[in-house]
């Protein structure tokens, strides 16, 4: 037999698995674990009646375009209504600028492969989304992280980070952010921080990647539509990089989501894209559109910022109820996590047998530092389970920390005064 | 403004758009152009009926995985039904060595990205798959071409291909080859030198990328399930990457294909594909799992090697009666690909504009070559238009061919005899 591993390319050997998809493995396994893991959207918002409608109608047309190859940019219509959509946002964006790309995913992975050589900088949001991490570490991208105050990334800290870097030698290509109910926080960067952000960006000549997937999923209770324009709103010069989806507010089986950017990024991004996958999925981009056009998706938005708000209500009472003296949160204003911060001497990746054993499940915190810290964090996901899921689920976490604690205790005397 | 190109990676400034999705622009401008440029299925033998009536039940079901995230490997039902594929193929393929990708074109990525650092060298067959060249460009592979006989590569050229560049210190990494009916040749590698080739990797310690979309679609009159066999059913060391896809036998646009390597190289294109795009199409996947499961495909296969073999024939017989005497072609045994071979004199790549002019595109077969060679040569694609289409572009290109010979007549007659 060969040895695969002697054929591997440098980034092929620095591969690494997502600790989400870890934990899907976990849940494959087919025991009863309540799962507060992966940001999977609740399924029973989607709007079957109307994308079987919507399907049936497609396939009876014939239309060959549903079925067949097409451009690398996007099915046409659609790009139109991505261009609605943004300038909703306040955004205007010609079509030039825009890409269809098959999830955020590859949007990021896109943006890494024409922006980034081997060893470049990137600056993170600490913690940061680990989908993005990965795409990063993929083009072998060194990853400097950036702390967060309660309004989002500290900008004294960002420009402390830069200079240093710049005194070491090293160019920063881009800063990578998620302004909207952050993934994994669920923060919320200020509007004057946006600006200011922008005003950074364009004094230090760092491109801004921003990636809002959960901006429409605003809390009505806590934020609204004024709180989450994005920075590529106030971008006058083509510094930021746009990234949107339709995995949060339609389906995510569907795969369709968007970059924008400045028309000659979006045209190597586009080539890039032709070498990767050719197309996004005909079908996909066709249902998507009719949604959208038909107002399905129009429709869909308030019905989803109602039901996650209330799974966040259900999550934050049930925490405050079971543990709430022994962890804190923000309190998430929209999108689809909480960010919990466990007593110092907690490890919530050593924590993790024994929730699976109690049978609940989450992310461990340090997947999401790109500095090797954050043990002492978790991200709960209370878009999926049901609200008498999350109940029972946050109850056995509980459980868990109880018996975290004991162990711990227990271990400390065992090991006597000695130990530390 | 910003200035894009000083924020480029070393490969986002190589990037080059491919020349068949270059003439899809041409297209899309809306002229009456026959075209036979972009290998699309034929979508008049799409069984949509059966499509309908599965998304019905899909939607119908309101089973969450329909539109929900999976799993990277693929929806685990359809990896069984792939498994069921390749042992149809003469494959013992277990689970763990297959990958569902986002295309075929995905795949090829996948494993450029897995195992090609810049500079590293790969093997390819003169000329070759545009869109193979594509993805191993944008790793920056050095591709180095060995010539093709009728019966495919030729052995001789590759090992001394491989001598040369051991003697200048190069490591080969893969060779890549497309066995049946080869894009765009339509060439079929011999089933002796299969086991030849087989022999030389393992000699040589070079891998195989073996790309077989086409293998289905073999024209009974001069091939057979015999002749298809593929190379990686006799590899018993485990130096055969598999790919093949459901695009040209159910539908491109669900953009569902696959890999299958050895385990642990399976599991590092998996995590590449985690980085890239998550998971291919939850919907799309199924569709494709109940075409297979519900006999769809294999009812499927029969109806379109009967009506491509009809395309290729009406194909041929317009060169005949139109061109018959300034060109020549092997005649394809199967696929979507007939290759012309025009006149030394004229340039395939120059004669394009004329042919645009008389309404008919083509691929100019320079770009399926690695060494810039080619130009006398163009790719038609017979499985998209109908036989009355066929008919008139071929009448078209061989006005466009007269056309062309006349005007460099006139063209050397000005210059006088000094030119050459």
């Amino acid at each position: 037999m060969i040895n695969p591993e002697s054929f591997l390319s440098t980034s092929g050997r620095q591969l690494q698995e997502s600790a989400i998809r870890k934990m899907g493995t976990v849940l494959a396994s087919g025991r009863d674990v309540i799962s507060f893991a992966p940001g999977y959207p609740a399924p029973e918002t989607f709007p079957w009646d109307e994308f079987a409608a919507i399907a049936a109608e497609l396939f009876a047309s014939r239309d060959a375009n549903v079925l067949q190859y097409g451009p690398t940019r996007g099915y046409r219509p659609l790009l139109d209504v991505i261009a609605g959509i943004m300038r909703s946002r306040g955004v205007n964006t010609p079509i030039d600028h825009l890409l269809v790309t098959t999830g955020s995913q590859q949007g990021l992975d896109l943006v890494a492969r024409v922006l980034i050589d081997p060893g470049d900088v990137i600056l993170v949001e600490l913690p940061t989304y680990v989908g993005a991490i990965t795409a990063f570490r993929n083009v072998q991208a060194t990853m400097i992280g950036v702390p967060q105050e309660t309004d989002g990334i500290d900008l004294e800290a960002l420009d402390a980070t830069y200079d240093r870097l710049r005194r070491d030698g090293r160019r920063v290509k881009f800063l990578y952010v998620v302004p909207n109910f952050q993934n994994p926080t669920g923060l919320l960067i200020g509007l004057e921080k946006r600006r200011r952000l922008l005003e950074w960006a364009e004094r230090r000549d760092v491109l801004i990647v921003e990636d809002d997937p959960y901006r429409e999923l605003y809390f009505e209770d806590s934020a609204g539509e004024a709180d989450v324009r994005p920075i590529v709103a106030d971008d006058s010069s083509g510094r930021v990089i746009y990234l949107s989806s339709f995995s949060k507010t339609l389906a995510p089986g569907y795969r369709v989501a968007w970059i924008a950017a400045p028309p000659a990024l979006a045209t190597r991004l586009e080539m890039a894209k032709q070498a990767e996958d050719l197309l996004t999925g005909s079908l996909d981009q066709r249902i998507v559109y009719e949604a959208c056009r038909r107002g399905v998706l129009e429709r869909q938005l308030p019905i989803l910022r109602h039901h996650y708000a209330h799974k966040r209500d259900v999550m934050e009472a049930a925490l405050r109820r079971e543990i709430g003296s022994d962890v804190s949160w923000p309190k998430p204003k929209g999108g689809f996590f909480l960010w919990v911060t466990l007593p110092p001497s907690i490890d919530a990746g050593q924590m993790i047998a024994r929730a699976i054993e109690e049978g609940v499940v989450y992310v461990t915190g340090d997947a999401f530092y790109v500095d090797g810290s954050g043990q002492n964090t978790l991200r709960l996901s209370f878009s999926a389970p049901t609200p008498e899921r999350i109940d029972a689920g946050v109850a056995r976490l509980a459980a868990t920390l109880r018996g975290e604690r004991a162990a711990r205790a227990t271990t400390a005397a065992a090991a006597g005064p000695e130990s530390r």
